[in-house]
């Protein structure tokens, strides 16, 4: 099943897709809601990011080319993680898909997309095993981590490197039928492939990190998982479109734009 | 004014102390909302934190002392911040003022409070200069910036150190009448006064954060942003009460436990 949140002549609502249409739905997709038999076309609709998490985590360093390139980037030797310690997002930079990227006068060349598995929480969970931690998952969406680089050196924290409005695009819509080991994650800038990578390829699996963190934090619905991406971007600049597919999910693309 | 957020009888709605009652509020204290007359006593309400924030920001590093006597503790040299790079703390940790804060079982002897003062938004802002800043301020509260320092040093990120469930205590209300510069905040542990220090006497001021954070992220109408601590803690422990006074706000009083 496929879940959007959409707006639609000044409405916003969660819906359910079928086939090139989207039966809207009263109340949220992660709470007490109704069927109403009311179709829109997709095309009709505008797709927002498919939720507004109450909490953002992000994995970061969770695949092993990526950590290499990005030390090498900065001139220094990769720490491999450990264990999975998981990290922050803010819902201030989400966007949907089709929405633009803004990047701000002051960015400097390395502006780099990081194409993400998205986990959205669908139940209420703590103290998880592994293998009980697929049990909370509603399902899963696409999400592009983009990210300054030299703002995500100088600075103290991850603040506006990672966060900056727009910086957050995710979607298209929640896929909650998903076959995590036979994924694919392709990334397209301007329509010539720059990645393609197994997307459970993961230092820390979906499962090992839910269990980690349930020992500690309870997930609630609605709470998103970013999972961390695999190897380097080329610099993206104002004009670039940037595709993250994810087979079985479906396509996020965001254009990238210069503050005005 | 005061605003709280409270329960009664399994009722979660916002309201406006008046002495030793709070005035029912219908909606939300940061959207459309309207008086009822209907009056609870205060003893009768049980305080919850006094907003959920769609973004839960925190500055971390913000007072000379506390950042020396946190290096000293780590046997390294103190580096304080050259500009006010702002972090991020979590929802799922976020509990009122007279509720337990759990120690995890496996925590390690160094649980310690952080006594800070919370900037509360009340109005979407972006591009705001130093001037302008307090413009979308709604009013003031206090935080508990709860913190395990084996966990801040052995893991990758703050995310268990700081935001393990119930490790944010925050409140009791929203103080909107406020002079920054008379404030002084004040820890009791079991009763004893542990420190003293003006409140106002940050690295970085809560208009250089917000004027700063502002250029590149929105902030939102109930976005919260915890202003850093001054001085040492004490090493805390299950039964140990902690209560964080800023004059002319109120007192934040929490009683630490033992995880069941």
């Amino acid at each position: 099943m496929r879940w959007v949140r959409c707006e639609r002549n000044g409405n916003v609502f969660f819906g359910v897709v079928h086939g090139t249409e989207v039966e809207e739905v009263t109340g949220s997709a992660f709470a007490a809601h109704q069927m109403t038999g009311k179709r829109h076309p997709l095309a009709a609709v505008k797709l927002l990011a498919p939720v507004i998490p109450p909490t953002f985590y992000a994995a970061g360093l969770n695949y092993v080319e990526h950590i290499k390139s990005q030390a090498a980037g900065e001139g220094q030797a990769p720490k491999i993680p450990e264990k999975p310690d998981i990290g922050y997002r803010a819902v201030n930079a989400l966007i949907g898909t089709d929405e633009p990227v803004v990047i701000p006068r002051d960015a400097g060349q390395r502006v780099h997309y990081e194409a993400e598995l998205v986990v959205v929480i669908g139940k209420k969970a703590k103290h998880l095993s592994e293998a009980e931690a697929l049990s909370c998952v509603f399902g899963y969406t696409i999400g592009n981590d983009v990210s300054e680089r030299d703002w995500q050196k100088i600075d103290r924290t991850l603040w506006r490197a990672k966060n900056t409005d727009t910086w957050k695009p995710m979607g298209p819509w929640i896929e909650t039928d998903v076959n995590l080991d036979a994924l694919k994650t392709m990334v397209r800038v301007n329509g010539k492939t720059t990645i393609e990578f197994p997307t459970n390829h993961m230092l820390f699996s979906i499962q090992q990190y839910i269990s980690a963190m349930s020992r500690y934090v309870t997930l609630y619905p609605g709470d998103v998982i970013w999972m961390g991406t695999e190897g380097a971007s080329p610099n993206l600049k104002a004009g670039d479109l940037c595709e993250i597919e994810i087979t079985g999910i479906g396509t996020l693309r965001n254009r990238f734009v210069a503050e005005s």
